[in-house]
Formats: C-alpha cells, sequence, structure tokens
C-alpha cells in the first residue's frame, strides 16, 4: 500500500517506521513543511523518500496526517479533495471535536477515519521517532460510523501494525476524556516547572534539592509547545472544567493546610492514593510493551 | 560501631542496609513500633535483630530517626536523655525547623545532627528499602554549627557510606526550598490523582486513555499519607506560599486559555520548557547512580 504521512515529528515518524515494518507500507512517502526535519526524516530512515505534494496525495493509497491540530483542521479538507477515491486518509490529532466538524460535509467524508493513538513522549522532531512506540497503547477512533467500510478496514490495519487496542467514541466524550487524563497533566506540569523556575531566579541552587520524585512530575513541561498549545486552545472548555477542578482541590487543600488540619489532609491524601490500582494497570500495559520488544 | 535505627520504612531500612554493608555498621539494631514491619524487617535482614528501648539507646554509637515528622519531634528529645555521652544522634526528616526547635536548649543539643537526606520513591514500609537508595544524591545538614565536631565527624561517615554529596542550610531556607522542589510536586500529584478519581465516578472507564505521561506525572500521589500529612503541616507556612505561587500560575493560564490566546499558552510553555536542561541534570545524576550500581 503506498503511503504518504505529512508530518515527521515523533507521531508521524513512529507511525511510518512501524507500517514500514509491518510490510503494510509499500512505499512510505514523507511530506514536510520544515525542510531540516525534511532530510532528517530521509536520514534516519523514516519515510523512503520526500514526496511532491500534489504527487504523493493524487497516487497514495494511505494518507496519514500528524500534525499539530491547528494544521491539522486547515489542512484536511484540501487533503480530501486531492486524493483518489479508493484512497484512505486518517489523523492521529490529540483533539477531535473540531476536526470532525471541519470535514462533515466534505463528499469525501467517508474515506476519513478521525483517529487519536494515545502514545507519545516529551520528546518531538524526526529525531525522537522510535519503533514501537504505539505497542499496547489505546487508539480512539471517532464518528466510527462517519467513516467507509473500507476505509475502517484499511485504519484497522493501520492500528494492528501499530500494536494498538482501538476503542470508539464520540468526539465530544473523547475531548472531555482525554481533558482529564492527558491535557489536564500537561498543562499541571508546565506550570509547576513555571512555578519552580519563577522561585529559582531568587532563590539559587534550589535544584541541587530535586530528586527523581520532582523529575517525575515535572517531566511533561519539556513537551513541545507547537504541538500543545493548539490542543489547548481547541479543547479550551473542557480542559478548562478539569482546570478549575484542579484548582478547586488545590485550594481546599491549602486551606485545610493552613488550618493545620493534618486529618484532614491525610484524608485528602489516602483518598488520592487509589490511583496506585490505576497506575499499576498502566504500567502493566507498559510491562507488556518491553516484553514484546 | 553499634548503630540504632529507630523506624524501619523505606528510609531507615535503606539506611541500615547501606551502613551494614559499608561495613560503618557493626551491629544494626532495629525500634519499630508496627510489630509486623519489625518482623518483616528482620526476614528481610533489613536489622540484625530488634532491640529493647532502653537498652538499644544507653548502648548505641549512633541512632538514627527515620520516623514521621511529627513522631519525631516527640521521641527526639527523650531519645537524648537517654543515649551515653559519646553517642551520636541523627535524623533524617523533611522538615528541619521545628525539630532543630525542639532540641535547641537540650543539654545533648552537640550530640545531634539535623539531616536530610533527599532520596525516596512512592513506596513505604519495611518492603520497600534497597540499598542504594542514598547513592550521589544530595543530603542536607541544618545548624552545622550547633553539632560537635566528633557528631559532624560520624554522620560524614554515614553519608559516605550512603554515597550522598552534604551541603549546609539553614533551618528556615531549607524548610522554604524543599516546599518548591520536593513538597509542591507531591501536593500537585495528590491533587491531579483526586481530580481525575473525581470525575471517574461520573465518566467510567476514562482510564482507559491514561498513558505513561500521566502516570508519570500523578506517580507520588501514591506516597504515604502517613509521612506526608506531618511533612505538610509542620511546612505549613512556605508550601502554602507556593501553592499560591502554582495557584496564581494555573489561573493565569487558565484566563489565557478561555481568550483562545494561543500565543500567550505557547510563550508561557515555551518558558517552562527551560526545565529541560535542569531535568537532563538530575537525569545524569541519576545515570551517575545507575552506573555505580
Amino acid at each position: 500500500m503506498k503511503t504518504t504521512v505529512i508530518g515527521l515529528g515523533l507521531i508521524g515518524g513512529s507511525i511510518a517506521l512501524d507500517l514500514k515494518k509491518a510490510g503494510l507500507a509499500s512505499e512510505v512517502i514523507g511530506l514536510e513543511q520544515n525542510a531540516a526535519h525534511a532530510a532528517r526524516a530521509v536520514e534516519l530512515g523514516l519515510v523512503d523518500r520526500i514526496g511532491e505534494k500534489e504527487e504523493a496525495l493524487a497516487t497514495s493509497d494511505l494518507i496519514i496526517l500528524a500534525i499539530p491540530v491547528n494544521a491539522l483542521g486547515k489542512l484536511l479538507p484540501s487533503v480530501l479533495d486531492k486524493v483518489h477515491k479508493d484512497a484512505v486518509v486518517m489523523d492521529a490529532g490529540s483533539t477531535k471535536s473540531l476536526i470532525c466538524r471541519a470535514i462533515a460535509h466534505h463528499p469525501k467524508r467517508s474515506q476519513f477515519v478521525a483517529a487519536h493513538p494515545i502514545a507519545g513522549t516529551e520528546n518531538s522532531g524526526p529525531e525522537a521517532a522510535f519503533e514501537g512506540l504505539f505497542r499496547n497503547k489505546t487508539n480512539i477512533i471517532c464518528e466510527r460510523d462517519k467513516s467507509s467500510a473500507q476505509a475502517l478496514d484499511v485504519v484497522s490495519q493501520v492500528f494492528d501494525a501499530l500494536g494498538m487496542n482501538t476503542i470508539f467514541m464520540e468526539p465530544e466524550e473523547h475531548d472531555k476524556h482525554v481533558a482529564y487524563v492527558s491535557h489536564l497533566s500537561h498543562v499541571s506540569s508546565f506550570l509547576l516547572g513555571q512555578t519552580v523556575l519563577d522561585i529559582e531566579r531568587d532563590e539559587k541552587n534550589i535544584f541541587a534539592l530535586a530528586g527523581s520524585g520532582f523529575a517525575s512530575t515535572v517531566r511533561l513541561a519539556k513537551s513541545s509547545p507547537d504541538m500543545w498549545a493548539p490542543i489547548f486552545e481547541q479543547n479550551a472548555e473542557y480542559l478548562s472544567q478539569a482546570l478549575l477542578e484542579y484548582i478547586m482541590h488545590l485550594q481546599k487543600f491549602q486551606y485545610y493546610l493552613m488550618k493545620r488540619d493534618a486529618k484532614e489532609l491525610h484524608r485528602i491524601m489516602a483518598d488520592a492514593n487509589r490511583i496506585r490500582e490505576i497506575l499499576n494497570g498502566i504500567e502493566h500495559k507498559q510491562t507488556k510493551q518491553q516484553i514484546a520488544k
């Protein structure tokens, strides 16, 4: 299957590697605005070649968009305009409502599958791509009923090749859930980083005291603003809800802190400890992934 | 050197293992309120035996307290009362102002060293203890000038055996710094866990969407409330300051989010990205630790 990947960063590059390895993509053509990234993606063997846009879109059987969600909304309709009638188009964006609305009335809507393979690291660009990024992780497909059976079939082969488990959701439900379990943790991490960097201006060498716990909590603050600013903007409503709840919990905690109410602080933390079971589940998935490597 | 370790959890157990291995402790006696933990610590070989309190304190050359900071403030004066005149006493608590005040006028103040070896995991109890927990990490000693040369000498042998680098600070400075780089990240993590668990009551299966990023950010929410509630209570002033700053940054972020000001969101995140260098430094320390293993 002749495949074009648009956007050769962490996500696009990693998908390209896995599709090639699985033999699903006979040829992988890359399209990438950033010339240095394009060249590096070829050097790293992420794609077979960099294509010319019109030709790549007109001749590919599978087109995967892995670009920031603001660019995605603008580019997707024109991509659909240019592909042939049996081609399948999919995206990998972290928000789904706006993109589904953007192509809701497109004549080739059924050739598109709205997907969100949930995987990533705090690194970005072609250098960050690696084989197996997606293995044993969850993929979400939205508006399944608006995609043709053929498009769903091709895309399911893609996610099989990536080793992902697919679940189905409506775009609004998707955006709400990821606001809590993905977007909010990025915001909390970015702003924890900012808070500590801020105080460091006055208090030198504060980081001599930072250990692995701090590093873990603040790791996502290394993530790419180019990727995340558009995601946050598109998911502003749900993320803002989640953020308000988080702030409310922090303020309550601060209230009990100022009252020196150790009993109530203890109760809140003991309640939060229930996260252990959930994290064990996530770690179990990751372990399966390690073994599968 | 006959050594007594009071409190056989993650910290006390790991110190005991390293001191025994380094040959610094000829015998390690354990004191532990929790009978099950005491028995398990002996089974696991963390200590040579469980001691009888009066005898252990009267005959040991080195006494290490590794108990929650609220218990520490109560127990330390009576421990100092009972040790012989050449014995050295040290603690490992995460707050230092209250404990230093609690023994400021004790006749045996100079036999005590106020220490905070900064290391840990989100696990607790004797099962969580392991050799090398402290290697290449930072230890802080407070009120160095109030400890005798002999006490400082013994304690520096202890931290050499643990493989730690010691720096010196005043208690208030210590408490302020750890509020930002340790206590705040625990609070942010506990309450992120709580926020997401809360929403899960209404939205089932939300955790199918959680990935390694969420797991990393929320990892510290698994930490022991028995240990952390007293720390937060004792460091309430500085932690509250840090928490207010964190909340202020979150609120500003939410403001720009609601204004759909992607440019400002981008600027904030790009600024927070500077944490990358700092994290590289922490990871470098950890890598040295891995190699040293």
